[in-house]
């Protein structure tokens, strides 16, 4: 059964400047889906903001395996609650890789829980991802790096946590680098940050880009069942402890009792 | 100049149950800062929920260099506006000590960005913490173990991400273990989570948690300047670009212009 | 094609002691090996320490995607030159599982770069292996934890750097705590710890732990190609710089020579 | 007491290449030296390859409590037993600052387990080390970035361990990038990594270089006593178990035994 992956657009840009509707006719969300759909193993569908519950239905995202998030004018419209569904989600074992300017999302922002903060340039500049862990799935296939002729710059320090994985760092032609490519773990999810995808350059139409979205997926993608109880903090009796267990001492709670949160 | 600490305490069960009454006349947040208050390297002071803004005023953050955090019965009343500006005290450098049931405050859980979830047992059972890391600044003193006669037991799997450093494991009499002393950095704050401390019991009395709560102070003090511009994200324009730059392609932004959050 | 394991025994008490050839009788590493094969995507083979190069050759090794490590009373009867060649051959991205009394082998201390220290007793007391991780896929298919009736106690501080996940925590009978189920990345190879399986007991039989050890071949195979310059440090000539150069100041080196290591 | 710092040199191209004689009249290890001594807390000295045990003696090493290395034409004539009384010496608490071409020195890979391999130009081509972390304390006075006119060219992949902490990421001229500041802990004692510093290039006399290095003692210094048992396995008999237990099942070892290694 090929991988369920779903992209969220955010298609603002789409409708209102010319220039983004000219590259991208399908919606960036509509090219991303068509890119991770070239690979036989995934199937994406698109939704967009302006979905109802932006798209992101609880029956949505129980069938959604890996979530592919493209943000940038919009992040303050995403509703709290849908964001803490799709947070729960995560935390179930969905994979979510976040895209570009989705650094600022809430979601990203959320799951972080660092401002996510950074440096930027828009002066269509050259970017250099290089490949720093060449043995990482989501660098298969790839060369020692790849080269954007046209991108905007994003600039250290980015006020994210230590990553588990460094996979990508970029050059920039004014003189910057970052962390492009950073996988974290949240629950049962994970998650991978990766940095270009400017709406006014052609970045989501770049055959390397490509290889690394649907590498993601794959990377991304946690085959187990939900664990959906990942939020709950049952209490362990007393006559269900592992080791034979007299009570001692006063207490607050009577046994068997929820706990307080 | 001693490290200015403030012990904050939820101050609910001090007024409503009699053991803890009993054990903590000062309440806990009064017995926390007087074991601080034993270095005469740190200077500790206490609010409660209670009091006005929680008594966590921009003016109070503003002169605090570590916060020491119990909660457990009122999480939920803790106002979202108070937890953000405690959060973005966290990301200038504001050191962050989480006890025990804090687990569960907000401003943890919005720090990690997973559930924090664990299981638990009051059962008045014999905890034996392990020192794991006896490296650590936050071990100084301390024995290869530190015991405590009654606790509530709390059991993994605890949803929170991987640690910096795993400082301490705690083993439980009825069978379970649980990693009870883990460090994280989020912005310019770092944050060390404590484990033990259920009000029930005179933990805050041992004099072993005393050292680790006076060396925990002692590691989350970060002496550079607060980052107050942590959450910017600064445009640089190509006049100030490190590396001569001309400008290419399509742009959404003008120059200079504030960006999309 | 099925994923190449081979299983390295010491294959020492077996022969020494009555216990162990009892418990074993087709040696621990075929105790092993024939649990790895009731996966049908394994194929495990099995070499001992008196095989002619420990049964390591470079061929051997070349075709092995994941090496399985037994050892206790012999590892310094481990050449240093095959040790080197399995270390090159982790670093190319064969994966590499370390068994029990393994922390002390010869290859284990090198690739972790620590003492690889322990306390230990051999009582034969009950283990308990907590999963922290639950949603890791070395986990799949077990319970909350995994019960031994009788293993050796390993107890923390357990001197090894800091590892990517913190997979399994022990609880033991007699009141240590250690972390038994640890993963590391070192070049392209995945390395896991796992603790249990002291020789005198059935550890090796237990349906759990053969979960484990086919889980962990699975995590640990690394399908994309050998890396097999992972130790080169090539030179990058001044004519093949991505952007244009011109040499500047003093040099030791002429154009394209070898580097000094 | 200030800290004792000790500097270790080759001493080789000093020797041998008039244009490093001419930058550094003191030795690379003297002009690092001095920029120590600069700070009144600390104290340094200098050691160099040619000196008897390269000047790395028991008694030496046991009141040094950090080292600064500096290697790059004669990692080989460094002895093997020199080496591992180094590398114990770190796990027991020394500091360790490993510079430039002490990538490929034997005690860094020692230490870190992997090849530390990486792409080099020798091209005077201007280098810029951006702070990632610049709360960090060996960020502490920097500004946002250090610029170097000339410098040598170190390309990713960087064939390290992923770090505790990434402090610096360099941007090359000639298009490369390379992660210039990480921080590791390998049993009781830190290490940072620092790039920079080609020996035909005055590196070591620039004021940030200093700062740097200023900073990387101070981080690296662990006050607490040496732990010098940090390699050993102690047993714990049954009669020293901290709950009360009963001896089960067959065994190898005698009670009080020592254990294999």
């Amino acid at each position: 059964m090929p991988i369920s992956a779903l992209v969220w657009g955010e298609n603002v840009h789409e409708q209102t400047s010319r220039v983004v509707a000219g590259l991208y006719p399908l919606g960036m969300h509509g090219t991303i889906a068509a890119a991770l759909n070239q690979d036989k193993d995934i199937k994406a569908g698109t939704v967009v903001l302006q979905d109802p519950e932006h798209g992101l239905t609880e029956e949505r995202l129980a069938k959604t395996d890996v979530l592919v998030w493209w943000g940038h004018a919009a992040h303050g419209k995403v509703e709290d609650a849908i964001v803490e569904r799709v947070q729960k989600r995560v935390w179930e074992g969905m994979g979510l890789i976040v895209l570009h300017s989705g650094h600022f999302s809430k979601i990203f922002k959320r799951l972080m829980g660092t401002p996510c903060s950074l440096k930027w340039r828009e002066a269509g500049e050259r970017e250099r991802i290089w490949v720093v862990n060449r043995n990482h799935p989501i660098a298969k296939g790839l060369g020692e790096c790849i080269e954007l002729p046209n991108e905007e710059m994003y600039g250290e320090p980015f006020t994210v946590p230590e990553p588990m994985e460094t996979v990508f760092v970029s050059w920039f032609e004014g003189g910057e680098v970052f962390r492009s490519g950073l996988t974290y773990q949240r629950g049962a999810g994970r998650i991978f940050y990766f940095r270009p995808g400017h709406e006014t350059y052609p970045t989501y139409h770049h055959p390397d880009v490509h290889t690394v979205l649907r590498n993601a997926v794959h990377w991304a993608h946690n085959p187990m069942p939900a664990w959906t109880a990942v939020t709950d903090a049952p209490n362990v009796p007393i006559s269900a402890a592992r080791e034979p267990l007299v009570e001692k001492g006063p207490k607050l709670h009577k046994d068997g009792e929820e706990g307080l949160r």
